[in-house]
């Protein structure tokens, strides 16, 4: 019986485990951005592990990978799992990866038991899911999902004017298929969770029905240079001023909502000139506002916005609020989400239904196919940290059940 | 008589209108940083006029230059006439320049006057008072006045990691001469006020008699990065709202000792990875404090530094205190503002006796040989901006009061 399959962990762990050698960060976690070096280097290795597994490779122009494992009536779309194989700038060893190479055990998994599948099946590998070099993040699944422009994608530059699309040409990874326009049967995606719940319950499988409602902006704050030393506090317009009291206001107010599951940080700033005995003319900084309930969320920003108003006349200097963006993954399929909970219930794993807090390359993807998200515990929550962490026993489960649901909707 | 002679105002401001085509800014200003293109074409610039007014150059092995008109008694030690010809990030056409120009222009006076002096007269210009690029500032003339080791600053390196010397010796002015070490008879320094006092009374000389007690310090905050959605705000070790609440309270501070001259600043704030999507874990800021009164001047640090624990605990985070100085320009020499004082009513020239706020050259050459710090105006005391703005009616009589104080001193 094609249900009684199950991965096999241990291979699933070495792979990770050869992955966690790629781009190694500080202290045991990664640094693995997209264009680097160490970007190829695991695009390479994905390659070659992918071709081993006998599967086809195919490049966009944003360097997303398609592994494909055809079906017996190839000409049907493909189901598809996917996650990304790029990092934070101090990230772990599991963080979206353990969703492209669980794809990937999946596939193994089919092949050695020489089972077919009536529909194809790809593995993809989506880039710069992290935004960790290139903003926005998740913009190639973004595209592929027609959010954004592919060129609007490929021209973004990192803090020194390196282009994404240039630098993935220089690794060899700017393919030549065009980004989306084709039809996909359906998308699974399996992530660490990213936060405490599962782990400290025990619970080896999250069930994602929905998102929270997460709000960003990017906010320009304009002073006038000065010198720190002899210009009176009066006649200042200190533009660090203003965008530091914006950032403890925003985490004001995130405490505000703590108790009902709100979050807002400032995750960035800079200054200019930024310099010792200058007061500085210029700042930017980067807000995040998430709540599950769509209305609390909306009054949070509010509150955020009203705190930028003050901060900006307190500190005597002008705000404006830049780029945008918002994002609620409300829209996973039903039909997969139940899909899921009844291939928990057969395979006897637990699980729990939740709210993803973190965007993801589904949230995307759901907007052209019927996607599913599932979550496995991560240690302590600690996550986008290189003390990431995970363990094989309570991340195995999860990977059955993606095992066992792919190969009921690829046989259907 | 040579008491009746005075400078030829036309020729100064042409000349500063020349060095303010070198390293144009965005509005007007300068941006002139040490061991930059710019700073290679101004030097040979002031070479250029220095050769032309007969002085012999030599230079240092921190770029410092001197140009030396020879005395009558050419074994004296030399009186001194310098400050800087570099500038902030976007700085303007006459702080530190003005010193040296004028310096320049003392010379050229007695040269079209024939007169000879009995000590001989150097005009000097100091490698990066501004410290905009390589920090600390002031570390040339500090260096020349025993106060750092001159190895010390010639590694300093910028944000892009060149150092200081190396950047010295690529535009060609790490000089053969060893750094300090030789006695001076005296050092004259004329500044812009860089406040808004003589400006506002339209008085064209302030006498420094001592300077603001100014304190400086970095400061190091150590948390955790971790995912901005996720992360519940009771987790979170956020070095940047850590940072943000001290500068939000050190402005404060600032503020509160408004009523009497106090002034408080963070300056410069760096964050990592500072990224959108996570916490940084670390941070690092400057905090700067100045007041007239020595004794509110430590009861203001000694309030930062308590902000410093509050906010340390919190954001949850770890604060530590690295570098610090602190500087008072307590020690200008007596005999030399008396002498400034005596020539201004000499010649008629109406000033006022102030504190100084800023740091300069003077500060550090005080300790080396007697020195003295004269101000004239600068337009609504807007320095370290590109608008600042002197004008030549203002400018002239303190330079007259330079030239007469300096030949007074020489031929003694």
């Amino acid at each position: 019986m094609t249900t009684e399959i199950r991965i096999d962990g241990e291979r699933l762990w070495q792979t990770l485990m050869r992955s966690a050698e790629i781009g190694p960060g500080k202290a045991g976690g990664l640094r693995r951005l997209v264009g680097t070096d160490e970007d190829k280097e695991i695009r390479d290795q994905f390659t070659e592990w992918c071709t081993e597994a006998g599967l086809t490779m195919s490049i966009d122009q944003l360097g997303n990978m398609f592994a494909r494992r055809a079906g017996t009536e190839d000409d049907l779309p493909p189901v598809t799992i996917g996650s990304h194989l790029d990092t934070q700038y101090a990230g772990g060893r599991f963080d979206g990866i353990l969703g492209v190479l669980a794809g990937l055990e999946v596939v193994r998994t089919l092949n050695d038991h020489a089972i077919e599948t009536r529909y194809p099946i790809e593995v993809i590998n989506w880039t710069n899911e992290e935004g960790a070099r290139f903003s926005p993040s998740m913009g190639p699944s973004g595209a592929f999902a027609g959010v954004f422009e592919a060129d609007f994608i490929a021209n973004r530059a990192d803090d020194d004017g390196f282009l994404q699309g240039e630098e993935l040409e220089r690794i060899g990874y700017r393919g030549p298929e065009p980004v989306g326009g084709r039809q996909l049967d359906s998308y699974f995606e399996l992530h660490i969770e990213q936060g405490p719940q599962l782990d400290a319950e025990r619970i080896p499988l999250g069930i994602v029905t929905g998102g929270y409602k997460s709000y960003g902006m990017h906010v320009d704050v304009r002073g006038r240079t000065a010198h720190a030393g002899p210009t009176p506090m009066n006649e200042r317009k200190d533009a660090l001023v203003g965008a530091s009291r914006v950032v403890v206001a925003v985490n004001d107010i995130g405490w505000k909502y703590h108790n009902t599951n709100g979050k807002t940080t400032c995750t960035r700033i800079v200054a200019w000139p930024n310099k010792p005995g200058i007061v500085s003319e210029w700042a930017q900084f980067s807000v995040d506002c998430r709540h599950p309930d769509r209305d609390m969320a909306a009054q949070m920003m509010a509150e955020i916005e009203q705190a930028i108003v003050e901060a900006a006349d307190k500190a005597n200097v002008e705000m404006e609020i830049g780029t945008r963006w918002e994002f609620d993954g409300a829209n996973f399929a039903p039909e997969l989400i139940d899909l899921m909970r009844k291939t928990a219930k057969d395979i006897g794993v637990p699980y729990k239904e939740m709210l993803s807090q973190a965007g993801h390359d589904a949230y995307h993807i759901a907007k052209v196919c019927p996607a599913t998200l599932i979550f496995s515990p991560c240690k302590d929550g600690i996550t986008h940290n290189e003390e990431e962490d995970a363990e094989l026993e309570l991340t195995e489960p999860a990977v059955n059940v993606l095992l066992q649901a792919v190969l009921a909707r690829a046989n259907r």
